[in-house]
């Protein structure tokens, strides 16, 4: 049955930043089939009722079962947070322990209207089980996850086959950074990459410290480490890139390279404030990630979306150094063009049914005098009414329509956590 | 009847920064009389249900009624914002559209967890309305709002005594800035303050432009100035102070000087980010405001808490400079100091009962490792489910209890826009 989203302001995102008022937009199994103006129409109706219809967010990095650790790590830089607190919480963990962890974070962030997410973590076919019963589309890593595997290409395809058991899911390479891995594992995901048109994903550039170790180690930046690798030679995201100089820059603009940048994690860890201006200026998609709660301390694309804004114009002393709809790219159609795909992040006949809706009722969202400007700087995540994947609502006025149940999966954590504290 | 909030994680902010999980707090009119766990006691019972109870935010600087001009200034600094947006905006204005504006932001400020608020507007007495009608505690600005008022002892006792209508409401004297009031102001408000136990405020070095403006004519910093009007030598609130130099820090200390930063405003107009660590280590009393939505754009205390914080440590590379306790002492006691309150912004015995409800159940705050960081880092406004002023509940589950009807003042702000836009 035709699913038709009746009397809203539809933000399309298209590619003449169209604004559709009293619109509707008509879904057919998991695509949109019209974006336009009201009309008659059969089919299940959804009211708006003069709310924002968006598409939803792309969230190009994240560790989705670090939810488990949200507010863990107080008063510690990167790298103490990294090998004083992460790692030894991860030694303590029972696979399944991932699939929960991974679950809430999905809740999570169905619930702050994500619609995609691409997660880097361990056992990534518990992910795959938590993708199957959210319902949140998912790009879940594959690869060298904590830097120490050893690649071949049938690791990799068996790896690809293991997660691939649903039509949500699609598989990223990864290496987890050039301070953790070695340019053999780099080699075997290229390989991988160009003979299977596969996106690649690594850390690079994230705090100074890495910068510091890799000129030490190789006498050059980590971005002109990877481009010696042949790491660009085919479509990559590139996490953080927080300490770039004018030649990373200049490097990264010669390929199909984009930045997925996370802005509250490098506030909290201190690791600093990303050059998005000079990015975009030099033409590189840049896109938004929320990376793990346990160094965020959310899975919240407003915030980051805001932050990724604002935090350019406080640094430049330049007001709106990135505009208002380019915030809202990143957030949407550029994430989706680097994780791949050719028919997502825009409401456009055609294109992936990931949809939200925001309700512009509440007191952070009136007056509705710039419909922009409220979305990235006034709109919050509990705005969120309606999370639609696929052509399928999966949140919707407080309640989950999936497989998993929010209150099990909690206590299922909060049991998790006991077990790895008294350890 | 006695008030008895059951099954409460209490986070006190009390001098030893006390958290008592199964609490209870027992309120009897406007103040709380047991603060401790759980007991047997007769009264009218709320049950938190595990829910965390804190004291509400004091939001030390806001425009109230410019929540009607909620984005309207995209790509524009605060010079041109003020001068080519809000002022000829304001010339617009019917004296009760400052009544609309100001309950609509106080609405958006209940809801948020907000129960003092510092309003520096126009037509204060409009503002007064509004609090009586909305409920929330409310120091409300007299003096040069402007800039151009001609001040004196009888005209500033006149402004006092009309907005006197509420044992909620206190006055607070105000002079707009340095660059647009000149001495004999400073000096009329300095002999007020003293004769009447009033503390004061004004905006200080918020731009870079300030700073060059007021070198240029007088060769020395806005906060040298403001010392050499007598302005510190009573209790002083210096909305801002972004760009404070190490003399002028040198000077805040001498005198009993809060500052009231206001971070998503600096971000949003291009300002900067005011060196909150410095002020800190300086033992400065720092408290925390929204400014008005009209250069922010929302009305939200956990992102500015959010932002008072982890900029330092973005901007210095210094994870947790400012710790999350401290974060939430600026955002509630050290706000209630600085407007001259001496039993606010903590939950003991004796205090004022304002007090706000924290759902921890929702995705975004569990599992609940840390009760600070989630606080600070992970808690959004959404979060709050119950605030109570003055020992009255004024919101609860998405109700308003209060004189004012949300559709209502949303309907009048919405006309009045048209109206503006229109003239």
């Amino acid at each position: 049955m035709k699913k038709i989203i009746k009397n809203a302001i539809i933000v399309t995102m298209n590619k003449e930043n169209e604004i559709i008022r009293n619109g509707q937009i008509e879904i057919e199994d998991n695509l949109i089939t019209y974006v336009g103006v009201t009309r008659e129409s059969d089919g299940d109706v959804i009211d708006a009722k003069g709310n924002i219809v968006m598409p939803g967010f792309v969230n190009t990095h994240c560790h989705l079962a670090m939810t488990l650790f949200r507010g863990y790590a107080e008063n510690s830089n990167f790298r103490n947070w990294w090998m004083d607190y992460m790692r030894p919480l991860e030694e303590k963990f029972e696979v399944d322990d991932c699939y929960y962890g991974a679950t809430l974070g999905m809740l999570e962030l169905i619930k702050n209207g994500v619609t995609t997410v691409a997660d880097f973590y361990l056992h990534p076919e518990e992910t795959a089980r938590a993708c199957v019963d959210t319902g949140i589309r998912t790009n879940i890593a594959i690869g060298a996850i904590t830097g120490k595997e050893i690649l071949s290409q049938e690791s990799l395809a068996e790896a690809a086959e293991s997660i691939s058991i649903s039509p949500l899911i699609k598989p990223i390479l990864y290496a987890h950074s050039v301070y953790s891995c070695d340019e053999s594992q780099f080699n075997e995901l290229n390989k991988f990459a160009k003979s299977n048109g596969l996106i690649k994903s690594t850390h690079a550039s994230e705090t100074l410290t890495e910068v510091g170790i890799i000129d030490n180690k190789y006498s050059m930046t980590p971005i002109k480490l990877l481009e010696s690798y042949g790491f660009f030679d085919t479509p990559a995201i590139l996490a953080h890139c927080v300490h770039c100089d004018s030649d990373d820059i200049e490097t990264m603009t010669q390929y199909d390279v984009t930045v997925a940048t996370n802005p509250s994690s490098n506030l909290i860890l201190g690791s600093g404030i990303a050059p998005l201006y000079s990015f975009i200026k030099n033409k590189i998609n840049v896109s938004i990630g929320t990376d793990g709660a346990a160094s965020n301390n959310n899975l919240n694309m407003f915030k980051e979306m805001y932050l990724a804004d604002n935090l350019q114009a406080g640094v430049l002393n330049q007001p709106r150094a990135i505009t208002t709809i380019d915030a809202l790219k990143m957030a949407t159609i550029r994430g989706a063009l680097a994780l791949g795909y050719d028919n997502l992040g825009r409401l456009q006949e055609g294109y992936l049914a990931d949809l939200i809706m925001i309700d512009v009722s509440r007191p952070n969202m009136q007056p509705l005098n710039d419909i922009y400007n409220n979305l990235v700087n006034a709109c919050e995540s509990n705005n969120v009414i309606m999370t639609m994947v696929n052509g399928k609502i999966v949140y919707k006025d407080d309640e989950y329509y999936c497989n998993a149940d929010y209150r099990d999966i909690v206590d299922h954590c909060n049991k998790i956590i006991t077990r790895i504290d008294n350890k």
